[in-house]
């Protein structure tokens, strides 16, 4: 199992990021993302209608106490992985960290010292500041080695048929 | 020359996605980024500043028609790569691709008919909606197969130091 946990969520300034990181994990084959700060029900509905809609299985949930929440995952056997400028790098880390149970935690502006300490891993993406985002789907395009890109979805509703140019979408594969 | 051309930015709702798309651009090893949209100083302004902190050379520039950005890049032999969820898979084209000068557009939510047309190369990304900012930085991951993630910036004025656990930042290499 692929966890994410998103901490310290508001729904004003992050919407959009919050948005963008959930739909990465969901397409990049992380089983569900939790997140913590404001409770946000429109990123909520807006992350289980494009689920419902383009198919698989992927879940969204708010926690209020994340610590708490790190602490119960590592106590269940997952790996605590936390991405970080400041961490090591991926490549270096990445083939011990493959094929176990993983809570992927991304911050936001300040993420409080615990997490570094209860972290397995503090990973970073190369050493330079750029994005939530762009870590989450580096780590697990690395994590999958790829193979993520290559995933069904099963009970879509909505298939995007690639095309060379222009838009293909096969809509109602499934009632 | 890897450039980086953003459409359509608007600086209310956009600005930390573009903030965004522009630090994985500098960090990924492209040489500068593009907008086109609303002129924003205060994106131009954060992009300079990260860049003069942590080295390299990067830039950031405003393009008011960014169609004919395109064609005059296109003229000057880049190859002309859009990333959209509906074009062909990445896995399928990048050998095609590396090595060559290249234009890469990432659009907003409406993508002209025209970009589609005037690329050599729609790309998605996996064929389910998630982010341009997860697209931008896997693109260039496979372009450069990961030796990105190992690029020196020169004259840094900051210099982030991989850690287990914790931050260290070393600050005034250069002056």
């Amino acid at each position: 199992m692929i966890e994410v946990l998103r901490l310290s969520h508001r729904p004003f300034r992050d919407k959009r990021i919050t948005t963008h990181c959930a739909l990465v994990a969901r397409a990049f084959n992380a089983d569900s993302i939790v997140y913590s700060g404001q409770k946000d029900s429109k990123l909520e509905s807006t992350i289980a209608k494009t689920a419902a809609n383009f198919g698989g299985k992927f879940s969204i949930s708010y926690q209020k106490d994340p610590i708490a929440y790190i602490k119960s995952r590592k106590a269940a056997n997952y790996l605590i992985i936390h991405l970080t400028v400041y961490g090591m790098p991926i490549q270096d880390k990445i083939s011990s960290i493959r094929n176990k149970d993983c809570l992927i935690v991304i911050g936001s502006e300040k993420v409080p010292p615990e997490v570094y300490e209860l972290a397995d891993f503090n990973i970073s993406i190369t050493s330079q500041p750029h994005s939530e985002v762009a870590a989450l789907a580096i780590f697990l395009h690395e994590y999958y080695q790829g193979k993520q890109l290559k995933k069904q979805f099963t009970m879509a509703r909505s298939e995007i048929i690639p095309q060379e140019k222009g838009k293909l979408v096969n809509s109602k594969l499934y009632k």
